[in-house]
């Protein structure tokens, strides 16, 4: 910074000639030559990934672009109904509500495995750390995220094929080996079979890939906003939001025909 | 659709054991083999692209990614700081300012030049469309977008990269000439040089790709998504919305310092 | 503004001992004296109202606060259940949706009377620029908007008592004379009952009020953030976001159910 | 609820020739008739105020409507100076930015007030309350909201009006006492002046009115919302957002000039 500056950024800035993203000159260095994976990972990291990091935070991303009709995209498509003229409106309130229930738990999951990390020896046992989570998470009434599915069963398929893409790259460590823990804890602990889901997955890969916890939320933000222009896509050329509209209101409001006089 | 069934959407769907997107198995068909940007055209056209449309639309996402301290990094920074717990709103807030003035005038170059296509004989010379444009703008009082830039003189070198990759991979045609004829024509008739830019550059290439133009704004949207977290990240590490609410303010409300009694 | 300021606010500033907006001292002139309509009307207008312009900005302003389960009430309960840490991403997301279709026709049907009006001698006969904008806007195909309902029938009952209090407030004036007979002709060309709704009397009428048209969509915007919080604490006590999403998951999708193998 | 019905609201519907809310007919019941901070209140509390009530609440929307040039109405600017055809993402950007940071404190103070009078015997003295409140806060590191500010010296003219209003209407009780002892004890235990502010002073009186904690938020997100329409009406007749851009983006990056080579 120089002697009078207030603040300064270090992300982007441009001259007549040239634009230079985190020291890589856009034109000669990125376009053409990284993929779009890679320059979120740049953007979050401050450097581009190795290949290996490359792969698999490609896959973390991957899955978080499409889930079907979710709140979020019920939520985008409805926007764009009232203001088709602004795209940009519609996928931002959609985004809006990415917050502590949906993406949230993957971030808490990934919270919960990088403090334990932090806090324990390194050559404390996994499932040793497992028991204390998921027994203080029980004990103060907290919910364990990042396991259990109300409709892949017995398992996630999302899980198994992100952990064999970890494993094939060398990131099933520690923090894979914990959230598995986790998740067999709290199956005994319960007594259900509670396997580790695709928010769990993520957050041990991206905890393995020394992405900070409070960053993780914002892999699926920058995803689920590919995944809701899809949605924005098939909403202009189908439209669904006042058909959804209208039968929402039918419903919620049925009981005013029949129980009002 | 099914006889009874109001409305229907054919993006995703889930059963116990699979996820299927587009009508390719998410588990085995995408994570893993496909790229962050082609699950981008998959969503936005419903077919992954082959390797040449790859590469491009790769190139056009990546280009829009991070442009610096622009507004809507501004605006994602500032929305942080009041809302730390809730960065979905703050990429939220920052993609909502991307309208008519910011991403908009990709999309009406984009319109332009495929309405312009659409309306005339194969075999019309583009330059003979490019002047009727021009033309027909100046008349009307319509600025002329994707040409000239404030800053990147006497070219955007991001124009000269994405015309040579347009060019390697096969996309250089009809669209790119009649963008480059309206720059031309613009210069002409208004007498200063006024060559395309990279918002006319990525207007005329997805063109090429076919990418209607009312979805042209979507690649923008998502793509800033990934260079707002990238903000977000570097607000929380070194936080700056403070100070520059601080410097608006000052110098907004300085008169009531010096002309009020 | 100051000979080296660059850009200055007129709409409030704070000393150690006083807040003053738009020229009052908030403490001893608005707090326990002015109405939070009235707050509204001076954010916009930059002065207080008169009484009768008080009585009559208010009634707009409450005939938009609340219509039930529309698109933005469902969409800002739906952001809610996925963030309901953060209620303001909620209110902003339902807002995003007061575009063009929604709130628009307000703002369009405002144009057209305004644009008329500023167009016309003043003796001339209202039926007569009635008859020429619908005839217009019929040869261009463009809507007619602030007319008919496909509810309210014969009549929208907003629209006779918002025409009410303008006649006991004077506000019945050549804007509402206007709209009315835009009305009649539309009735009348298009040969069915098109009289004026909730939203074309709003325009009328915020039209009397001098808010020039461009401004009258923040009425909408203002009101329906009170609405929306509305449907914030009812779906707080109330949940009901996650059953809406799962109808409309199983409408969307029964065609998987059924016509896939 | 009808027998099959999966959710329903109560809030509103509409008939052919009526309109409910809250159990009121709009047109008979409410407009002319009902304020439109009492249709505030009416959403959030589900009932009229009564007058002393009305008043109040009155005053507390009123003090959060305006407050200058703070992050969000910089947010709101910049946001429309970039889709100025969609004013309403202007407004939905600017309110995501109230979230723990600035409209959060009023939140928390709200929170603990409550808990503490719901934990304790009717005639604890809020001294011995307030003296466990604020120990055991910074005990655990956390602040204490509601109190002292950085401009307003020695004490916030807005807890003085609102206090002042709060007495004349009967609200001066057990919650405005708590909270001017923990502005006391505050001031003891940290050695210098800790008065109650704004913020404080809100959470007090809407504990009075047995506004819950949770809720407190969204008055100021609508009283928000009008100051936004504020500073659009302000930004679109005197444009300010590019050269606060402009400014920051000098500022931001001049270690570019001066420390590259």
């Amino acid at each position: 910074m120089t002697a009078k500056q207030r603040f300064r950024s270090d992300i982007a800035w441009s001259t007549e000639t040239n634009i230079t993203v985190h020291g890589l000159d856009l034109c000669s260095e990125i376009l053409g030559k990284v993929s779009l994976s890679d320059m979120a990972y740049l953007q979050i990291m401050g450097r581009l990934p190795t290949p290996p990091e490359s792969r698999m935070f490609e896959a973390l991303a991957l899955t978080l672009v499409e889930h079907g009709l979710t709140p979020s995209a019920i939520v985008a498509r409805m926007t764009l109904a009232g203001a088709p003229e602004a795209m940009q409106g519609a996928v931002a309130a959609g985004l809006n509500g990415l917050g502590s229930v949906f993406v949230g738990s993957m971030e808490t999951a990934a919270k919960i495995l990088q403090e334990a990390m932090l806090n324990q020896h390194e050559d404390t046992n996994v499932e040793t750390m497992a028991k204390t989570i998921v027994q203080e998470r029980l004990a103060t009434k907290q919910s364990i995220p990042g396991i259990g599915h109300h409709m892949h069963k017995p398992i996630d398929p999302r899980t198994v094929r992100l952990f064999e893409i970890a494993t094939e790259l060398g990131f099933n460590g520690r923090y894979v080996s914990l959230m598995v823990a986790i998740g067999n804890q709290a199956s005994e602990q319960l007594s259900k079979s509670l396997p580790v889901n695709a928010t769990g997955a993520i957050a041990a890969i991206a905890s393995e890939l020394q992405i900070p916890w409070h960053i993780v939320r914002g892999i699926g933000v920058f995803s689920r906003a590919i995944g809701l222009v899809g949605h924005i896509v098939e909403e202009t050329r189908n439209p669904m939001a006042r058909q959804m509209k209208k039968m929402i209101e039918t419903e919620a409001l049925a009981h005013f025909q029949t129980d009002q006089p």
